[in-house]
């Protein structure tokens, strides 16, 4: 099973590497950026051999691909194993595969319809520029082509609110990812419909499946120790000179593992690079601690833990 | 019982204000100055009758007293209660009154020191400074004597950090209070600790008792609510156009009830008046959801609560 399991991710990464390279090949792209960038694309990383990251392409063709793979990455690769061995329903049901996709087209309509209202792009070139970047920090990829942070104040608050979103669980995407906020929003629910009617029994559903309160508590405790990680981090950042801006954007795109932050250093536009060397030390710990999902560190970092 | 309890709070409420009114007077402050600031500042309001707040007076006596009955206002009544009865021992070892007093010190005698080791103040001055307005930030009172913001960048990141920390719960405090991060800090310990020992029973316990799953539950859909109302409110204000450290800030200090933000406009130097109209409207919702503590209000606006 194990086994199995584990030739079927394989299997399905590296197919939709391939598709990718190819896809960002035919669009124009060199033989090497075009390895370069698939591989990127689908680990959700978002690394560019590019100072401009996507930006120095300069093709709306490419963006689009790169919007489809980049959401290919942040969905979990069981969908896919479920849909090649045909089972389409089952992932077409997926209630955070839905919750994940209809998040991303409600947020980029809205960030586009927003750019289009401002009166600085038409539909179609707002559209693209709204999905690409929406798509880009939900999914942890971190690609950008141009300062979002410049278009307006919304688009800032906006895009530091999404760096707290994340992909799929069991997708290559980081951050606290849908399924969490799906659970953190049933848990809360089932509460305050607890505290009306204090003599129901109210059980926590997802997916058509009874919730253990086992599950409410990891997701919970992961919450809590990702908010605090990420205060933590940033009052610390604030400590060695950044700006409030600087320092919260940083400490919640290293926790997410998102790239891009605010502001004229850690911003789309900008680079790491300026921080100072102890930033950079706090920024790498920020990042292990969030890739590794917290309480992986945590628990090594417990004496307790190596006694037994 | 009931009427017991009320007796007692109005008499020690009263006692307190009065208390608060006499030194005042004695330290210098006009009859009707001192009669309006005892009120704003044992109901933790931090309301004054001068645009520089408690700036006005110059009066570093005035300013130590304030700090005194700032923390009394953020005390339970019922470690009070407890005192008058002559049950000494059991107010002095409330877990909660233990951990809010220790944060207090700890908290200002660090924003103390770094004020010295920045060169701005001798360490009487400094420690006076950060204690005013530490305790100012975490009893949700909201006085200022000078804008802090303008100290260093780790004051800016520490002072938006104390928004989220709150008074006692059962004291005229608001935010999020003590008592909520001590039971989050306990439900993740007794997780990480569950999840390194999965066949050892974990109970939380909580000044000696065992903490309900209830209660439990209660907190982390408390606390859940409130970063979710922060974010919403702050990305609203991001659309009406403000940066996003006012919007965070705004969001923040209206949601916990306690006065100013950060920036230019909302800073402790600056003023609400400047903002746009509906930004004074979704900051005022948010003070309700905030002095409601968000589930009062909720539940009202659940329509299945009205049909029965």
């Amino acid at each position: 099973r194990a086994r199995e399991l584990v030739s079927y991710i394989v299997a399905i990464y590296f197919a939709l590497t391939f598709a990718c390279f190819l896809t960002y090949r035919l669009l124009g792209m060199s033989l090497f950026d075009a390895v370069v960038h698939a591989m990127t694309t689908l680990s959700t990383g978002g690394y560019s051999t590019h100072d401009a990251s996507f930006g120095y392409f300069r093709n709306p063709a490419l963006e689009w691909a790169a919007v489809v793979f980049m959401m290919a990455g942040g969905i979990p690769f069981v969908a896919y194993i479920r849909a090649v061995k045909g089972q389409w329903r089952a992932s077409a049901r997926d209630v955070q595969v839905r919750a994940f996709l209809a998040f991303l087209v409600v947020v980029s309509l809205m960030v586009a319809l927003w750019l289009v209202g401002l009166g600085r792009e038409s539909f179609g070139p707002a559209l693209r520029k709204a999905a690409f970047h929406v798509v880009s920090i939900v999914t942890t990829t971190g690609y950008a082509t141009e300062d979002y942070s410049l278009w307006h104040s919304f688009a800032v608050g906006t895009f530091f609110a999404l760096t707290f979103i994340g992909g799929c669980t069991g997708s290559t995407a980081g951050g606290i990812k849908i399924y969490r906020h799906q659970i953190l929003w049933l848990t809360v629910k089932s509460y305050a419909r607890r505290l009306a009617r204090p003599h129901r029994m109210e059980l926590v559903k997802y997916g058509g499946r009874i919730v253990d309160r086992e599950v409410e508590a990891s997701v919970l405790a992961f919450l809590a120790v990702y908010v605090g990680g990420f205060s933590v981090a940033a009052v610390l950042l604030t400590m060695l000179g950044l700006d409030l801006v600087t320092a919260l954007s940083a400490a919640a795109t290293a926790l997410a593992n998102v790239g891009p932050g605010l502001g004229e250093i850690v911003g789309p536009a900008g680079n790491f690079h300026d921080l100072p060397d102890l930033a950079k030390w706090i920024l790498s710990g920020t990042m292990l601690l969030g890739r590794l999902e917290l309480f992986t560190l945590l628990v090594l970092l417990d004496p307790s833990f190596w006694r037994n």
